[in-house]
Parts: C-alpha cells; sequence; structure tokens
C-alpha cells in the first residue's frame, strides 16, 4: 500500500502529548518525522507506565505517541544546536512545538525567522492559550488540567448535579493535537496550488471549548449555566444510564415506539405506556425525577448481562458501560484492530495503538516502526538529510551539542 | 485572506453530528459544502436549543454545524432523487456521510458503486463501530452516549471512586468528525499527485478508544483496570481539584519546589515541607488519601477567588473550574474570539461558535455565512452546479423529488 503523506519531512519538537499526539497523525500516514528531545529527553518519556523501572527508553507512553518517528537529541541551548535546526527548517514541510508561548521565539525560532528561512514550511504551535493571547495568560502553565478546567468541559461532566468532573483521558491534548493536524494538512493543500507556508496557532483552552458547541449555544440563549448531567440526555428520556445488580446500563430510548416496547416487553409496566405523566418524551422529560424513582429500583433487579440479553430479544438499544478490560477484548474493537504489538529494540514486544487512521482503503495509516530510543538517529538525520559530513558530526557529538 | 479549500465541492449528508462536524470543518477553510437533507429537514434541525419554538430553521444546533454550507432537499428514495445525487458524485471532491453501515450500500451508493462513479471522489463515513464490523454491531444505534458507553471513556470520568460518567458533551461525535476530516485531507494531499480516490471508514468507538491511550497501555502493563480519578493525577500529587469556600480550585504542583511554595508561601504550613510522609512527590502520591485530609478543609476555608489571589503572588499555578457562562466571557476567549454574531436570514443575530481553524496565518478558518434555511439552495445547485434546466428543475419540484 501506498502512504498519504511519504514525500513530505517533519520536524517534531514536541515535548509533551499534545506535539507529540499531532506529529504521530502525520508519521501513521507516513511522513518523515524527526522527533528532536532535549540532551536527557522529552517530557513523555519521564511519564509511565515503564516497562522496566528507570529505564526512559521504556516509557509506554513514548513508545505509543512516538513510534513511527526517527529520534534526535539536540542541544537548543547552544548556538551551533540552533544552526542544526535552522538547517533542517530548511528541509523540512513541517514544523510542530508544544512549549510554552515565546520559548521558540527566545531560541530566534519564531513564526518570522522559521518563515525567512523556509517560506514554503507550515508552522503548527500548540499552547494552552495560544501565543497570540492577553499578557497575563502566557505565564499560565499549559497542563491539561489547567486546559480542561479553563475550557469548561469540566462544568458539565460528573455525575447529574454532582461536582465538576476531569474527563478521564487528556483529552485537551488530544482534541488540540487533532486541529492542528487539520490545520496543517490543510495549509499544505493550499500549499500545493501556492507555495506558501503558514502558521496555525493553537490553543488547548479554544480546542476544547469549541467541542462544547451545545452547551454554549444553550447558554447564550437563555443564560442558564448547564451543569453536569451525568449520562442524562437534556431533552430525551430515559436517555441515561441506570445501576444494575452488578455494574451500569445504557438505555438510549429514543422515541414513544421504543418507550412502548421498554415498557411492555422489557420491563412489563404497560401501565407507564399511557401514563398521563409519562406517554410521550416532552411529559417524560418534565418528570424525569419521579419518573426515575420508578426506574432506578426495576433496573437494579437484574445483572446488567440479563437486561442487555431482553433489551436484544426484542430489538430495543441497550448497552453496557465498557472498561479498559472489557473494551481492549471486544470482539469488534479486536476485529478493527485497536491495538497492535511492536517489536521496540531493548525491550522487545510491547502493545501499542494502532493508527486511528487504520481504515482507509488506498492510504491506511500504520504503525510501521518502533519509537526511538533517545538519540537513536541524530547521526543518521545529520548524515542523510543534512549531509553532514563524518567528521563534523563527530565533533558536535564530542561538544555535546548533539546526542 | 485567501481560502485554503476554495477549489473543493464537498457533498454533506450528515444527517446528524458527527458528518455534519466534519464538513464543517471544510466549509470553515472555504470548501463549497452543499448539506444534502431528505424532506422534512435532517436530524440536527430537530434539536434545540431554539430560537423560535417549532421553526426548524432556528436551531442554533443546526445552525452552528451547518454555517458556511448550501442546503439543499433531496429525496432519495426515490430514483430521480438518485440520479441527481450521482450527478453530485460526479463533479465532487468529497462525500461524508453519518448513516447506520449499509444505508448507503441499500440506496445503491457504497464505496464501490460510488468509486465508479467519480475515481478521484474522497468518502468519509463515521458511524458506531465502521461499516467494516462484525455483523452482529451492525445494528446497533451510534448514539454519541452508547459510543461513549462501549468505548471505555466513561469508565474513567467521573469523581475519584465514583460512578462511571458520560464527557458532558458529544465527544464521540466530535472526535470522529475530526478523525474524518484528517483523513479526507491526507487523502486529498495524495490525490494531487496520484489522482486517486479513496475511502475512510470511520467509527466513533475507536475514535474514542484511541484517545485512551495512557489508560489503554497501563492496563495492557500490569492488568489493572482503571477508574474514573476525578481530577486526580495518577502520578503526581497534589495535581487536582480542591473544593473552596465557595467553588473549586485546581491546583497542578508539579514538583518539590512548587510543594515547597505551597505549604510554605499559600497554606503556611511549614511542617509538611518536609514532613517524613510528603516531602516528595513520590511520597505524596504513596499517601495522597492521608494528605487531602489535611489539605480539603485548608482550601475549604477560603474562597477561590481568595486562593487564587494568594497562589498568583508567589507565582504557583493554580486555577479555577470555569463554567459556560465564565469560560465565554473569560477575557482571553473574547481576544481570541471563541463566539462569533452571525446575521442568519428569519431569524435575526444568533450567537455561534467561530471557526477552530481560526489562527492559521494565511488561510484562517472564518464564520462567512449562515446556515441554510430548508432546501434553501436546492435550484442554485441543480441550475449553477448541475446546470440543469429551469423546466426539469420545476418538473423535479413539482414531483416531490427535491424540496
Amino acid at each position: 500500500m501506498d502512504k498519504a503523506l511519504s514525500d513530505l519531512k517533519v520536524i517534531d519538537l514536541g515535548n509533551q502529548l499534545s506535539g507529540s499526539w499531532a506529529a504521530m497523525f502525520l508519521g501513521d500516514l507516513g511522513a518523515e518525522v524527526i522527533h528532536i528531545e532535549p540532551p536527557g529527553g522529552d517530557e513523555c518519556r519521564n511519564t509511565g507506565p515503564f516497562m522496566e523501572k528507570q529505564n526512559k527508553n521504556s516509557s509506554l507512553h513514548f513508545i505509543n505517541v512516538n513510534r513511527n518517528k526517527q529520534g534526535m537529541v539536540l542541544d537548543l541551548s547552544k548556538k551551533r544546536g540552533k544552526n542544526i535546526l535552522r538547517d533542517l527548517i530548511k528541509v523540512a514541510d513541517v514544523i510542530i512545538e508544544d512549549f510554552a508561548p515565546f520559548t521558540m521565539e527566545n531560541l530566534g525560532f519564531g513564526w518570522k525567522a522559521i518563515h525567512e528561512i523556509n517560506s514554503k514550511i507550515i508552522y503548527a504551535s500548540i499552547s494552552a492559550f495560544g501565543h497570540d493571547c492577553l499578557p497575563e495568560y502566557v505565564n499560565v502553565p499549559g497542563y491539561d488540567l489547567v486546559a480542561q478546567s479553563l475550557s469548561g468541559i469540566m462544568s458539565i461532566t460528573g455525575p447529574y448535579g454532582g461536582p465538576p468532573s476531569r474527563v478521564g483521558t487528556a483529552i485537551g491534548d488530544f482534541y488540540a493535537a487533532a486541529q492542528a493536524v487539520i490545520s496543517i494538512l490543510a495549509a499544505l493543500y493550499y500549499r500545493t496550488s501556492t507555495g506558501r507556508g503558514q502558521w496555525h496557532d493553537g490553543a488547548k483552552v479554544d480546542g476544547l471549548s469549541y467541542v462544547l458547541e451545545n452547551a454554549i449555544v444553550r447558554y447564550t440563549i437563555d443564560n442558564e449555566i448547564p451543569i453536569p448531567l451525568g449520562g442524562i440526555h437534556p431533552s430525551i428520556t430515559p436517555f441515561q444510564g441506570y445501576k444494575t445488580k452488578d455494574s451500569w446500563i445504557i438505555i438510549p430510548c429514543g422515541n414513544d415506539g421504543l418507550w412502548n416496547l421498554l415498557c411492555s416487553k422489557i420491563i412489563e409496566r404497560e401501565d407507564l405506556i399511557n401514563h398521563p405523566k409519562y406517554k410521550t418524551n416532552g411529559l417524560r422529560t418534565d418528570h424525569r425525577d419521579k419518573l426515575n424513582t420508578i426506574l432506578d429500583p426495576i433496573f437494579k433487579e437484574k445483572t446488567t448481562a440479563e437486561w442487555l440479553n431482553l433489551f436484544q430479544k426484542v430489538g430495543h438499544p441497550a448497552s453496557q458501560i465498557n472498561n479498559i478490560k472489557e473494551i481492549i477484548e471486544d470482539d469488534n474493537t479486536k476485529y478493527r484492530k485497536l491495538v497492535k504489538e511492536i517489536e521496540q529494540p531493548e525491550i522487545g514486544k510491547v502493545k501499542a495503538l494502532n493508527s486511528a487512521l487504520s481504515h482507509m482503503s488506498e492510504t491506511p495509516g500504520e504503525v510501521y516502526a518502533p519509537a526511538p530510543q533517545l538519540g537513536e538517529h541524530t547521526e543518521e538525520v545529520l548524515k542523510n538529510i543534512l549531509k553532514y559530513s563524518e567528521e563534523s558530526i563527530k565533533k558536535l557529538k564530542q561538544e555535546k551539542i548533539i546526542g
């Protein structure tokens, strides 16, 4: 199979999850990604889980987000380190970074400088509030938790009426990364006809706020501040999770026909079908709390498997809430190949996530190479891409400009 | 300013959020998007919030996800409706849909048929489990709630040790849409050099599972099933939310230096700095529950504003948990222009979300046109793009093939 982006060179200065994850998408699609780390390694190498304690080459987090990449160690605090980055910018198509605003500027690689070195390059920066932000936001640290807390997403996540909850994964990093990749690819498409590069100034807080679409427009209409709703649908009832004898079940009862089915064939409460308080979805939503005093104890009577069996028999949608073990072992997940085994040098076989773009018919995203060990490809990159002489590489190494 | 995708034609059969949201990204970047709806309108038109009750042209949800698009009503159950779609496929670059698997196939527009009509077209489908899925998954309804429950994301979201919680927004739809856009743009880039189209068979459950990266790899190492952690960081302490006198505060105390600062200058508990149970991050994480019996009551003593003031003075990171009102009114959010006013015909001024790609330097994503009223551009599309005669359009209208 061909790869979609195999003629592209990407400089990946991602020091933590968001930038490295964005570059990973491009690597999965075949781009030549050079992951540049400071001496000692990037932040992901120091984040677990580890296959072997104290071994920076064994962070499964690092391996996952940096598979398919070449790795290079470069000391950008030194002038000659900067020269190497300048040489790379000259030949690259894309440069990605996730430092705090002004870090690149202070190193001498703000957008203006990058653009002057190579006017065709596409530059994506990911930070908490954007490089173009108000001065008092520049130094706020860009942790995913901070982006989640400030974006509003925590204020509507959690059990009904309960405390605000963090989304259990670094969604602020992941969504900003996806938006950066979209902007990079759109910019590449634009470049094919114009030859012009550009800068995407991405922000994690922006990225998350955009996906609050419905909550935000609801507020702009009636000034009512949305709260955490658990799994409850604001305008369909019952459309939520219920506790069963052994776990939870999700019941998306999307219309009055399904309500009829639920009452008559599943919970055997025909009296509720045409009940004056519950016969239409509008009524059920208006009387949700009261209705749930009836439904809550009913669903506790059987196990999730027993309920699912009943729902399935009559063709009413329902599902369990999978935990991590269950989603990995799910038949369809296995069929779609969510998890892929990588042969990681020095470590052995490890389980990593497959490419999220593995279902493209011509150029499927793939995991085709392991993650680099610290500095594994430094010399290769200098020799093959930048045509540095053996001697100059040796000297750079002796002087600890590279590693 | 130029637009990145202004030479592209996109057929948007998005009937609900995921497909319409994917096409929205392309429209924001300047593609000519034709949003095709069945007679009576798509599902988003029937979903609130509404500016005017019972007015299908006034759903702010629909307006948000379909701004910048042309709208067309087409009856695909009729043979002549299908002919029109076939003619559109001939001239389009991209086609997006979010029906259940086999819906397109049953209409005569599976990938093979689409590809035969136009071998250069790029087709993105978004469903719950993929079109290429096990037979028993085909008929499971693809609601976002179901994707969230099955993907595993709910099992790690919610308060520490509490019930599984839905992410408060339709993140299953949003992430699958972003992945679809990434695959479309990568495929377009590939097409510029090969001329070949392709099909991205996206799945909401896949999409969400991929962003559980860390939880999944943690499980593959030690077989321990991750649970909801609230805002707690699994390996840094304190790095979570605390209840204050009036709301919540997030304290990302990322290292021992910050711990020193926190104890000496903010909570005034110098005794904790070198305490044998709390002096290093590792120790604090091992004794988190015990430490929180000390910290919980301390943070309840002052309001969030009072705490933030103290943290800011000494340069320790901390943030409030914004609600929806606060994120809309946040100074930097306003500066970055999260919300944009649209002049929507028949309805008047409405507040919509700006483009998430509005910070590209050459081709910023933009909201430049309102959403279509039901069938607003049907005749225009047939006349201008497909060059149908006035007479044939009139006839199609009389026979209710179009609307």
